[in-house]
This record gives C-alpha cells, sequence and structure tokens, in this order.
C-alpha cells in the first residue's frame, strides 16, 4: 500500500537542512512512499534543485510564506500565520491529499493546529501524545499521553488505551496488551482517578476492545511487561524527561571513565566494538517520531533536535501507521464501544 | 555529636542477616554511633553472640515479640501487632530513647506507624518520603515525595520544600536550591497545582526560607539543576521506578554485548577496571535510605532488597541527618513560617 506524507521542512530546530535529506534517504527506501514537501519557496528551491527533487515523480511541492518557531505561542500558529508551513502540512492531510503530516515543529502549536484543522475522532475528548520507548524484550513500549493532557479523567485513560491498541497494532503488535501507570503497591495504592480508569479497562477488555494487563509501575516501561504503557499526560512527559535525563548522564559517566587516563583510553579502542553496539541498541534516534492520536488524520512529531536519520524514523513511523490504517483502525474499536456501551463513552462527565 | 539509632532488625527481605552486620560495620566505622537493636528475641539473640554484640558498650537490645510482613497491610501493622520491631523501633524515638528509626519494612506500614506514633510538626498535614538520585554533578540530588501523598495541594508542595531543605542541609549543603517538578515548555505549561505551588515558593523565597529555583523538568534530575526537586508521591514514585527500570535494562544491556562472544568476552576483561568504576558510581546501593520527613522524629527506610552494605547506607543517612538536628532544623523554618503569614501557614484550604 502507497503512503503520501506532508512534510513540514521547516519545523525543527535546523529546518530543511535535516528534513530534506530525511526525506531523500525515505524516498530511496521506500519505493511506495510519496511525500509532498511544504515550506518556503526561497528556502526550500534551490535545495530541491541540489537533491534532484524537482522533477521526481513521487514528490510535490507546496509553497507556505511562514514558518511556526519554537518559541511562537499557540494563538499564533493558530490566528496569526495562517500560512505557515506547519498548518499546510497539516490541511493536506485534512483535504485529503496526504495520509499523514509530519514536523519537528513546536509540539504545542502542533497538537493545537492538528486538533483544530483535523478534528477528533468520535467520542474522544483529548487527543494524546504517543511514542515507543526501548524495553528489554526489544519490541519498544508505546506510551501516552506525553504531554498533551495534564489532568485526565477516567475516560480519558481508557481512550488513551483504545488509541494506543489500534496504533500498536500498525507496528505489527496484533493484539497488544495495555497497562495502566500507577504506583508500588507498599505506598498508597493508587488514586480515585486510575481506580476507576482500571475499570473501565476492565470492561473494555471483557468485551474484547482491547487487553488491558492491569496496574504496572515506572519499571515495567523498560521491561516491556505490556505492549503499551497508558498514564496522564504530566506523569508521561515526567516518566519520559526523567529517562532522557539518566541516559544522558550514564553515558556521559561511560564515556568520562573511557577517557580518564591513557590506560582508560586505551580500554575503550579495546572495547570499541563492544560499546558501539550497545550504543547502537539503546540509540535514541531509532525511537524518534511520537504520533498524535486521536484526530480525523494522522500527525507525528519528530523531535525538535533530530537529525537526519532520526527524521527519517519519524517519516517511517507515519508511513507504517499509514499502511496500517491506524485512523480507520482506531475509528472502528471506538464505534463498536459506542455502540456496546447504552448511552456511548460520550456519557462520562466532562472534566 | 554521638546519634543513637533503633534499629528493625526484623524489617526487609533479609532480616537480621543483613541488617545486623550492617550494624556492626557501622559501630566499627562511627565510634560516636550507637544503636538500640529490636527484634525477636529467639532468631536475634544467637546472633547478637556470634558477631560479639551481647555486651557492646555502644548496643542496646530491645525484644519485640511480633514482625510486620512486606504484605501485612496498614491495619494490622497499626493495629493488630503491637509488639512489632518496628513499632517497637519508632517508639524508642518517641520516647526519646532513640533520635531516629531505620527500618527495610513495609513503607506503607512504616509511614502510618510514625504518623501515628511521632506525629506531624507544626502546620504539616503530611510527612514525605525523600532519597538522594545521582546526578551529574557528583552530589546528588534530593526528591520528595516519592509516594507518601498521591494528591497534593499547592501547600504540601511548599512544605515539602520546607523539609527537603532542612534535610538537605544535613547532608553539608547548607542553602540548598530547590526546584518544582513540571512538565515542557512546549507543552501545556503544567496544571493550577503547580502554578499556585510556584507562587508560595516564591513568597518562602522572597522572605528568605528557602531558595526556589524555578520550575524543572525530569531531565534535571539527574542533571542536577537544584539540589531538590519537589513533586507529589505519584510523579515521584513514576519518575523514581522508571529511572529504576532504565537503569536495569542498560546495565544488562551492557552486560549482554561484553558476553556475546568470546571475543566480546576477553574485551571486558581489558576493559573491567573502566566497568568497575563506571559501576561504583552509579552504584544504587549507595543511595539506599529514604528519609520519612514532616514527623517529629527521625524515620529512614530502607530498601527491602538491601544487602549489608545498602542498609548501612540508610544508617547512614540516619546518623547524618541526627547530627545536623534535621527535626529541629525543619521545625526552626517551619516556625518562622507560621509567625511572618499572618494566619500561619496552615489557612490553606484542606484537601
Amino acid at each position: 500500500m502507497s503512503s503520501t506524507l506532508a512534510v513540514d521542512l521547516m519545523g525543527g530546530d535546523h529546518g530543511p537542512k535535516v528534513t530534506l535529506p530525511a526525506c531523500v534517504q525515505f524516498l530511496q527506501e521506500h519505493p511506495e512512499g510519496r511525500v509532498i514537501l511544504v515550506g518556503q519557496p526561497e528556502v526550500v528551491s534551490p535545495l530541491l534543485e541540489s537533491h534532484r527533487l524537482k522533477d521526481h515523480p513521487r514528490v510535490e511541492f507546496v509553497p507556505a510564506s511562514e514558518v511556526v518557531t519554537s518559541d511562537d505561542p499557540v494563538e499564533i500558529a493558530l490566528r496569526r500565520k495562517r500560512d505557515s508551513s506547519m498548518r499546510r502540512a497539516i490541511e493536506l492531510v485534512r483535504d485529503g491529499r496526504a495520509q499523514a503530516c509530519v514536523s519537528a515543529g513546536n509540539t504545542g502549536a502542533l497538537m493545537a493546529l492538528a486538533r483544530y484543522l483535523l478534528k477528533t475522532l468520535l467520542d474522544i475528548e483529548r487527543p494524546a501524545i504517543a511514542t515507543y520507548l526501548p524495553n528489554q524484550k526489544g519490541k519498544g513500549t508505546l506510551m501516552l499521553d506525553l504531554g498533551a493532557n495534564v489532568d485526565c479523567e477516567p475516560l480519558h485513560l481508557l481512550q488513551f488505551a483504545v488509541m494506543g491498541t489500534a496504533y500498536a497494532a500498525t507496528a505489527g503488535q496484533a493484539q497488544p496488551t495495555v497497562g495502566l501507570l500507577n504506583i508500588g503497591e507498599e505506598v498508597i495504592k493508587g488514586n480515585d482517578t486510575i481506580k476507576r480508569a482500571a475499570e473501565l479497562l476492565r470492561e473494555a477488555d471483557a468485551l474484547g476492545r482491547l487487553r488491558f494487563h492491569g496496574n504496572v509501575e515506572g519499571d515495567d516501561i523498560f521491561k516491556g511487561t505490556t505492549d503499551i504503557v497508558v498514564c496522564d499526560g504530566f506523569v508521561g512527559n515526567v516518566a519520559l524527561k526523567t529517562s532522557e535525563g539518566l541516559a544522558q548522564m550514564l553515558s556521559g559517566m561511560i564515556r568520562e571513565e573511557f577517557t580518564r587516563t591513557p590506560l582508560s583510553k586505551l580500554m575503550a579502542l579495546v572495547a570499541l566494538p563492544v560499546l558501539k553496539r550497545f550504543r547502537r541498541r539503546v540509540d535514541h534516534r531509532r525511537y524518534n517520531g511520537a504520533a498524535l492520536l486521536g484526530l480525523r488524520g494522522l500527525v507525528v512529531k519528530s523531535h525538535g533536535s533530530a537529525d537526519a536519520f532520526g527524521f527519517e524514523q519519524a517519516l517511517l513511523r507515519a508511513h507504517e501507521a499509514v499502511q496500517g490504517d491506524v485512523v480507520r483502525h482506531t475509528e472502528r474499536i471506538l464505534e463498536a464501544m459506542h455502540e456496546s456501551s447504552p448511552q456511548g463513552t460520550e456519557s462520562a462527565p466532562a472534566s
């Protein structure tokens, strides 16, 4: 199945210098992939020439005169910069010209624009941000929400589980298990939101909508106890950032120890092949690409500082999700839930 | 300054087999330290003999007939097992016979008993659990709460900052900086609780009660951006467990890579001194010992699975905090805050 990705060339710390080479690589490796490149003509045109994309049969160019910067408030992106590359790229998805949009721009603006232009799916109150984290089993744990929703109701957590289930299926996990992030059994056992969310998840499991494993704790994310871990956006964002910080500290310390003395440098040289293989296994760039889920169209957010390899991974995520028809798949589960529940899932109290 | 620690010998996965040797080591290294050992006589007596602690001038033994197990619900620990080693050890602090209690037992039971027997300090509504995590600066970041309080009001977060400030001072950080854990600026900027907590912290800073740095994110914990990181117990527990899980996964992967082939095993042998030094730097046992803060007496909780080296670190934490007079120091800040605020800090809405 072919896919057409709308790519916001201007987003991220590096803009077209990174996003364009990533597209070239993607097109080479995926003959079924097409891209619509969106950006400022004066910046992008010379690069299109030099990368020989001008007359590429699977490349289209759509001009946009403005760029949403990383400090632009949501309001600017929504109301002022109406011809931004980010907005134009999402509009291509809305208009059915592309099946997914990929951007390395400002997360808040991207989420707001995506929500405004694409709208949410049936009964979905809040879209969520989902990403894969590496785990001991080598498959990756899908975690959501990572920061779109600070305070969540039980229904939202259930909906995240549904979105995650549909998304994970596009990455080859046909019947993924869902874990609800909670805290240690030793201490107070979670709060009311978590308890009620667990009930909703058990019901959905009994109806065959998803596979609920039960509560999990922070360490289960990296153990890979479940394929999906669901939590509110505050907790998810803290867990993600904490992990990034720890990984950085540890790799810094390994580097320090191996460069401390001439002898340890020699040891590093000897151990280099092993260290390299280790680094490749935990390379965070391989996990780049967070999906904005729950919308009537797919948007994938790349890390702002991603390099071409990292941005290409985000393109791949989008490509895979399009091939797995993630939006339609999510819709199907939501429709089934809506019908099986007497009042539909929208009956829950608004937050 | 001398210290007397009441030690619950029976707590944890290993009981006296681990806790007793740790006490022996502690006594040897700290001639100013005294311990009151609490445990079941039939189990402990032979070990006291074999470790030559029977007539040790700085050792006292207090019998207790019961043990709080790791699965005992809080109610059992509070109402049924009235002669447990955990309870007796805390009572020694309450009665002024010891200045701190150290236990590797069930966290929920320990917190409930400590709260019930010792009571909270002036204006403190919720005690908190605090521990040090390693950071890039090599000093350690004090983080609290780690799971005692699932839902926190802004006032609680302020109080955690006060408790943390007093506790960190006992570890040699005279004027520690406080960071309030929040999520990325890109996304929605925190919730109302965090915003109001930040206001309270700014006020306390202006009055010279503590040093408020501002908001921090998950990665700042390991960067060591601030000496103290304050958050609610749900978030803190998830961040802690997530870090533990990631550290385990990474060390497992390093081990795997270095034992994959005979050649990589040889490389590991060459690199061993460096790998050992690295492991020592990140050895989680060195950070064992979480303090229960906000009470009219100090209680230190050791990890249940700690070995003798780990348990000794928990004893050291308690010893240091006693020498720094942490309870009195916390009280002084609270009294100053109580007086400077027209209604005292207890004026905030109850949760």
